[in-house]
């Protein structure tokens, strides 16, 4: 077929659909196409309007939840995940909504834009495009809910810091000193809310914070639900059936950003009304609307949700101990065989309470643990302020000596291998983990010994392999090259040792790691 | 109505059933009625003939299988759980076993009888009685495979030990230099066998064992697969309807042993051929066909079967390093919310292996932790032995030195509240246990701290509350008590202490425990 005649074919299919519309600007594979149409402003549109659009390149099909936007105005959202020539049909209940056509052009992703995170490898995460994501997060459960300024300190804090995904709030928390700016409904706070009417202003700012993270390369761990309310606006505590209408919205607005994760509920049993059917079936709605299928968890606080049913894509919990610990970590690698962040394992601070006392040393300990056990963790700091702003609460800057030593941290993952850090000898008391024969990390912990006798686990190692070594200081953020190239011979039925029984120094402090590579 | 009524009325009854059967005999509630009944010895029964009974007292009814026992025996068994007069009828696909009926009275259980072992308190386990039950268990996986005198020396030792509870296999393992008297199918060693047939013989050999063991108030906890056959037999690969029919010819003939527990399998993971879904399917059967609801588990080596599954009535794991600390092993109490036996952490003995080299100490510190966590603990040992006799492979007698520890743990567990050990503050380093304001068990593992200042987690708690205190050695199995009573007062957010600031001396060496008793 000559260029001139699919041009005239393209023409006449044009000119065929009449209510086409052929979008100039591109879109690029993993952004966000947006379609705003005109309709209907009386009634309740939140409730009465039914719209949706199915895009489609050939036979690949997907449908998405439309919006609407207020003053007249629905939108629709789409994340494509190929290049090439996609179009749209609208389907609505109201005729000014239904059969809305279109084409656009979706283009090859800009840099940084790997796509959404994915479970990969059972126990680890990557991007779409196959790039590793090794999850370094932290939480600041209110940083949308503050002055303008303050959210735009926290947005540099995140542009300068170690973090590649955030746990936030949609709902504001109870804060009785400052009103936050915009609530999710219309109404009147403290608790005078209409329910079937959403304040699209409230998202718009919340969609513009989730944008703001996707040029930062942060993935967004959108909570959906959390008690911290406390009954004072009520989102805590609002009818199954809104809740349930509020999923749908969030998604329908939220699931075209590639950065979004969604976390159904801080400390979900701390919400005492909602019984253990309801979180399910919340999580069916996300898992049925959201056409991406975003990553989807829940975090606990005393009483951990079953990870193992199908729609959680990952575990993410709170536990005060676990991470202290690579032996403690791996058990729930063990019971899930999902990918585990130990999202809340307390906080850097020194405020009274326990959970927010963790000396800056300790909050880095459970990073390196959890990598240890293949698992990974979750970083927030709060500590004693006159105003009561705290990174954990409101964002701003970060006080913690904690995070350069993550920074350090991440840039040790980022060199280690793609398919994620593997333990390699569980039940051993063998703080190493990695990929057999090739790579291995150790970790010492909190204890500080001055050597170590060079020595790996028998799986798919051979007489004769080499190494070099590295010793790394995890806090004082050093890496030392060890001298030399071990070479390995079987020792027992376990190991193979350097064929010369040869340890490596190392210098009696705590918080040292190894990092052991394969050379030729 | 007048006795001499009722005579009449029951002789009228009895006679106008004709076929029904009055038993002399009674049975104890919780003990086994055994019926039985000659049918057709032509064919194969076991594939051909159906068998069942309903007992019923009033609108209580339970409905059994029955089983071919050979030589145109028929049986079917039945443990009453309530006392008072029972009858029965059958039914059947052949009329000399259909519609026979017959009463029996049921009198009150023994002494030692306390029925069947239930959960209790979500995280424990008590007999159906009320007693509590607190698992100390062993493992002799192949005992019954063994010549009689080694069978009866194993029963020797069981009744002067301190365990509750045995592992054991039905099928042999492969054991090339000793070949096992018995088979559970008809034909020939090693591999020939009918599989429509079963040997009545190897059964009623098995349940003269655990018959055995329920007279030494033991439970049996029933492997019903296992991969140490490694294909020698082949009772490891057995086609899935046949290991269908052998579980329910098992469960017809064994459920009616109170103290029988079905592990679907050991080490199920390494049962290589079979899938999770048959893993499933057959602890659906167990489930359907066991009127009496034994409690059902299944043991892994490397791959967690995923406990939260309904039929699975408590975790039975195996962990080399779950055990070795509380906080640890308290992780999987809050996964699953189900009674925790960790069945399997590394043996007691000297063998080269890693799981079997862990010193009397170790095995005996597991226990302890285990308690500490609100979990239960499994024993065994393995030394070196000219003959490869082990208590583990094949019972005989004990040779380590943990077993008289482990009953003097019991006797501290009898005697600790009866709905079970509870974590007092399982996130902080807080090594207790027990019932808050009432009583606390602690334990200090390997450390050795020379004293302990008296604090206790505030629930329950409140200013003038008195306690009395012991020192346990819980090696040298000593229990001192601790001059003077200590009063409390509230000290901090989280904790209470004694109001004269006192500390208790401890002995500095490691194994030591606490117990902290109300007094009034």
């Amino acid at each position: 077929m000559t260029r001139w005649l699919v041009a005239v074919l393209a023409a006449l299919s044009l000119a065929s659909f009449g209510a086409q519309a052929q979008d100039r600007e591109p879109v690029e594979r993993w952004g966000s196409k947006e379609i705003t149409l005109a309709g209907p402003a009386d009634g309740n549109p939140f409730m009465e309007v039914e719209l949706s659009a199915t895009f489609s390149q050939g036979a690949h099909k997907i449908t998405v939840d439309g919006f609407y936007d207020g003053e007249g105005q629905y939108k629709l959202r789409f994340m494509p995940d190929t290049v090439g020539d996609w179009e749209y049909e609208t389907a609505s209940n109201r005729p000014a909504l239904h059969g809305k056509r279109g084409q656009f052009m979706v283009v090859a992703p800009s840099a940084g834009n790997h796509g959404p995170v994915r479970v990969h490898n059972t126990w680890h995460f990557g991007y779409e495009d196959g790039t590793p994501f090794r999850q370094v997060g932290t939480t600041s459960y209110g940083w949308t809910h503050q002055p303008e300024a303050l959210q735009q300190q926290t947005l540099r804090t995140l542009a300068a810091g170690p973090f590649n995904k955030v746990r936030m709030l949609v709902f504001p928390n109870q804060d009785v000193k400052h009103m936050p700016p915009r609530f999710p409904f219309e109404g009147r706070a403290p608790k005078q809310w209409d329910f079937t009417r959403f304040n699209p202003a409230f998202f718009r700012h919340l969609e513009q914070r989730v944008g703001d993270l996707r040029k930062l390369g942060i993935e967004a761990d959108v909570i959906l639900f959390h008690p911290y309310d406390k009954g004072y606006w009520g989102f805590d505590s609002m009818p199954a059936e809104v809740n349930e209408r509020y999923l749908r919205y969030v998604v329908a607005r939220l699931a075209a950003y590639r950065n979004v994760w969604w976390s159904m509920a801080n400390e979900f049993d701390y919400l005492k009304e909602k019984q253990m059917h309801e979180w399910d079936r919340y999580f069916e709605i996300v898992q049925a609307r959201d056409p991406y299928q975003h990553l989807r968890s829940i975090h606990n606080a005393m009483v951990l949700y079953n990870h193992t049913k199908p729609w959680v894509t990952h575990v993410s919990v709170q536990s005060g101990a676990i991470a202290e610990d690579f032996e403690r970590a791996v058990l729930f690698r063990d019971v899930y065989m999902k990918p585990v962040v130990y999202d809340e394992v307390k906080y850097e601070g020194n405020i009274e309470r326990r959970w927010g006392q963790l000396s800056a040393q300790e909050m880095v300990l459970r990073f390196w643990q959890g990598a240890i056990a293949g698992t990974y963790v979750g970083h927030s700091e709060i500590f004693k302020d006159p105003n009561d702003l705290s990174w954990l609460g409101k964002g701003g800057t970060l006080r913690g000596q904690s995070p350069p030593r993550l920074a350090f941290f991440r840039q040790i993952l980022a060199d280690s291998p793609p398919d994620g850090l593997e333990p390699i000898d569980k039940w051993q008391g063998h703080p190493f983990a990695g990929k057999h024969a090739q790579y291995y990390l150790g970790y010492f912990g909190r204890a500080a010994p001055a050597s170590w006798p060079f020595a790996l686990r028998k799986p798919g190692l051979a007489d004769g392999m080499k190494f070099r070594a590295e010793v790394i200081d995890t806090w004082n953020m050093t890496v030392t090259p060890v001298d030399g190239v071990f070479e390995i011979r079987k020792r027992d039925n376990y190991s193979f040792a350097d064929k010369d029984g040869r340890s490596i120094a190392l210098p009696g402090r705590p918080y040292i790691a190894l990092r052991i590579v394969r050379v030729p």
